[in-house]
């Protein structure tokens, strides 16, 4: 059975995140798992996301494995795709995946990016996209902050409370903090993997650096802490973009 | 009674354009009316737009002013707005204005930005703002037939059909094309004042000439033809944005 590569596109503000959950809520893999059996007739179907972005967490380039059969070519399964999926999401990509494919094992990293809106009143035009903090932000001290965050660490104190994985150590390659106060500031963050809620509590903990509340000396001892109450609160998912991941 | 100068940011998706209209539409006059109301109790109320936006058109910086009854100055009256106004309309900034200020009749100039996203899929995260073209623009050719549109010129083939206006006459400052094809696309257009549909029509004839559909050498005979029939069709509202109002 051929097994496709897609490249998704999403405006997370509909979704309750990725994964097929009970209860029927609207899910990124739920609408793509359905416009696939539509397109295909469904016969072994099965969608493998590469990560779970949570409800709200938009995505240029989230990858997902669609195993099903069909005599469709790539091309034409993605084209067909995008006829029958709602605006709010969309094939980018569709290709032949390579033999044995797996989104989620194969996936070597990910680029995900936090945006920020610093004006002093809230923006209409970016207000699904960006997290508003009204109050100016030092975002030179956002930087050097961020900096000893790079690298391998275990990251236990920026992980959602109450996660259950067997190990909290993790390799960020980049945490880089561009842009201006009083304009968009862009966290671009990429790393191999991510513990739960993991982008969002970085960007709260340089967000409480950036407006003052956490000195720039004290995010290497919460680090070191391995303990999320020492972390910054957990920044909203709107802000959240999943750009890019690689294999 | 004071007048203020309101610089106003909406997403255009949730209105009916700007000016209030029989039939109870939602409107951004209507809108921002109400929230004066509210805040101030109303006495006296006038709001005037620098221009009225169509249906779906966005704004960063529409300007209006306000006369209203009120003992508030202006950065509170400013603040109190934002409190009561829906998320997709905000005051960015609230000033007194000047002696007789006239939001329209004092307008020197306006700068209009029309969005394109050239991908070869549509593009959820650019959806509200961005008008779709899947087939590749050659930019350079749309550069070069944008040119000679610059300066004074009788805008007759510009403006929607039935307009009545005394004089087509109108002087664009800047229609600048900038992006590469498969990319996003801006057109940066500024001018003194716009006829109806103006930047829409030289934004859809512009494309048209992108797509290989007009030749470049034809748009001065477009231009000066005077006649509606010979230009593009008028762009959809929602790629266009009034970026700010000079004085």
């Amino acid at each position: 059975m051929p097994t496709f590569r897609l490249t998704l596109e999403y405006d997370g503000r509909g979704f309750e995140g990725w994964q097929v959950q009970p209860g029927g809520r609207r899910t990124v893999q739920g609408v793509v798992e359905a416009a696939a059996a539509q397109v295909t007739g469904g016969a072994g179907l099965r969608l493998t996301g590469a990560g779970r972005t949570d409800a709200g967490v938009h995505a240029e380039g989230q990858v997902a494995g669609l195993r099903v059969e069909t005599s469709l070519s790539a091309e034409r399964l993605g084209r067909a795709l995008n006829g029958v999926l709602p605006d709010d999401v969309a094939v980018r990509v569709c290709e032949a995946a390579p033999e044995g494919f797996h989104a989620r094992y194969d996936a070597r990293g990910k680029h995900y990016r936090y945006a920020v809106w610093n004006g002093s009143t809230r923006s209409p035009l970016r207000a699904s996209r960006f997290h508003w903090v009204a109050a100016a932000l030092d975002t030179a001290a956002m930087a050097e902050a961020a900096a000893p965050l790079v690298g391998c660490h275990d990251f236990a104190s920026f992980q959602a409370a109450g996660s259950d994985v067997d190990s909290s150590e993790r390799e960020l390659y980049r945490l880089d903090v561009s842009g201006e106060p009083r304009g968009e500031i862009r966290l671009e963050v990429e790393g191999e993997g991510f513990l739960r809620h993991m982008v969002r509590i970085l960007a709260g903990t340089l967000l409480e650096v950036g407006l003052g509340r956490t000195r720039v000396a004290d995010v290497a001892g919460i680090l070191a802490a391995r303990d999320r109450t020492r972390a910054g609160r957990t920044a909203p998912a709107h802000g959240l973009t999943l750009v890019r991941v690689r294999y």
